[in-house]
């Protein structure tokens, strides 16, 4: 199990190098719910999501090492993965080699590209991750892994661990579940502030393979690829690091894409921030988790990212969600 | 004219009451294009525009005469300074009547009655700007007009008088025309702080009413309402206490509508917040402008607000402007 202290060594590590995301409110989403929301806006992060933070933290802490011998970075994302690893090697002055499945969006190369990393194109996600593994044991690279391993899953806990300093006394934290990184992050940065604030997380009904091994108590895979609009949650399986954490949340809630498509135009239209999906299907869970609480909760929902191309856009908004009031009341 | 010092007096007065907008930056648009530009988030704004800045001023310094016997306010409008007139009645205690034409957007005029308004909607615009000038001969009742008047362009003035003690040494301040309450409101507010800012405007082909008054040294309306995707600025024709101090910018720049689309998905997906098409256009202009400039320049935008509603973001996302990377080089 991984040290919640590691937390802390990761905000110390990260310091002036990751940006202190700000704290959105709704007032009026507040007044129709009941409950007392704070968003915390990792879409404002550098390269518009959270990722950065777990993606720098793996390669500082491993470049801190004298006989590190490290001379190139490698990665395996179609998503914003691969942009915090590109955007983090050149933080660190290294190339950066991140395989794609050809299928990627192209405004998702560019920008990986855009930050300074070769893009390789291969076949698929199976192609992709066969690849990686095969570059990283070439001499003098270093792989870093999007959500199974300590260092990633601890820089990304710094995310919650920033908004327990900017938050008072919150009762519900909710973040979303991809491979767990996020989630066993927050989890331990909860540990490492002594904060008695829950955790929730939440993950598409269409991608509940996080959901079927919490059932059965062991990771379960998915066969092939979901499809869901919630595409960071498009995850096969869980880490084996990141499995256990899970294991300790306070609630994990399964959401249909209606819900997914009515809170990312809620959230898009009320905190005039970029949302992606994968972070608007958090307020359907913690809805969920809150539904039976009689008292106002105070809850965080961590903004994961902003990334959005043109042609999910489109399917987000075929349909105006807008035109009824948010309520809790939905499910 | 209007004095400049009117600018300080309405920043004593919505000091507290209006938000302070932060200051937000894409260092990737500033290595692509070579200037450095700076966003006035005036999209994170209460009501999510800048309009709230012009109501609140118009509205409170009418209560502050002691003998004002308003008992309730009135507006026209179809955009967001309808509901930054419910938003700065409801502030100060006060019922409001909006007068929408019916074909205003559902989401528009339920986020209206959200901040406590009476909508009342009539058959068209001409309808609407008939009823508010009988309406507004009642007794007790205040009318908030959109742009033409000026406590309304003191407030607008605000934003930029802001934005000059956040961002040090501006080269050019750029900001959307409508019916020009923004633009008039950013000139006091240059010469108010002594900047010797440049101001440009921006304004769509399609409604170009305000280029065409300028050309012509008269103000010259549109006899019809146009078609353009920058919603906030289809205005039939500036303002007579606005007229005056457009002619005294130093620059003003019409935009195709594919432009126009362009710099709204450019902006929306480097800067992570909502903007408007309309804040979106004043990039076309403020590169038209600083087209032959050899030295970069600092370059303030005025990102004036970020409602749109799902039909309109269908439109603005129906062809994909993100596949090539934002050029200077499009005129």
């Amino acid at each position: 199990m991984i040290d919640p202290r590691e937390i802390r060594e990761a905000q110390v590590r990260l310091a002036g190098r990751i940006k202190r995301t700000p704290i959105f409110s709704s007032q009026l989403l507040n007044d129709y719910l009941g409950h007392e929301f704070f968003f915390k806006a990792e879409c404002l992060q550098s390269v518009g999501a959270f990722k950065a933070r777990g993606a720098l933290n793996m390669l500082t802490k491993a470049l801190s090492s004298p006989d590190h011998g490290i001379q190139r970075v490698v990665a395996n994302s179609s998503g914003n993965h691969a942009q915090a690893v590109a955007w983090a090697a050149r933080e660190a002055g290294l190339p950066a080699t991140i395989l794609m499945p050809k299928s990627v969006s192209p405004v998702k190369a560019q920008a990986t590209r855009g930050y300074g990393a070769e893009v390789i194109l291969g076949e698929d996600r199976f192609w992709v991750d066969r690849e990686v593994h095969r570059l990283s044991t070439e001499p003098g690279t270093l792989w870093l892994p999007p959500y199974d391993h300590p260092d990633i899953i601890a820089g990304q806990g710094t995310a919650v661990a920033e908004a327990l300093e900017q938050v008072a006394d919150l009762d519900v934290i909710a973040a979303p579940c991809g491979g767990g990184g996020l989630l066993a992050g927050s989890l331990l940065a909860v540990k490492n502030a002594g904060s008695h604030a829950q955790i929730v997380g939440a993950e598409p009904q269409a991608a509940n393979d996080a959901a079927q091994s919490l059932r059965a108590g062991r990771i379960c895979g998915l066969a092939e690829a979901p499809s869901t609009l919630a595409d960071g949650a498009m995850t096969l399986r869980v880490g084996e690091h990141n499995f256990p954490l899970l294991q300790q949340l306070d609630g994990f809630y399964e959401v249909s894409e209606k819900d997914i498509v009515y809170w990312y135009q809620w959230l898009n239209h009320l905190l005039k921030l970029q949302v992606e999906p994968t972070s608007a299907m958090t307020m359907s869970a913690v809805l969920q988790h809150v539904k039976r609480s009689v008292l106002p909760q105070r809850i965080l929902i961590v903004l994961s990212g902003g990334n959005v191309d043109a042609g999910m856009r489109r399917k987000l908004w075929a349909q105006d969600q807008l035109v009824n009031q948010p309520s809790a009341e939905r499910e």
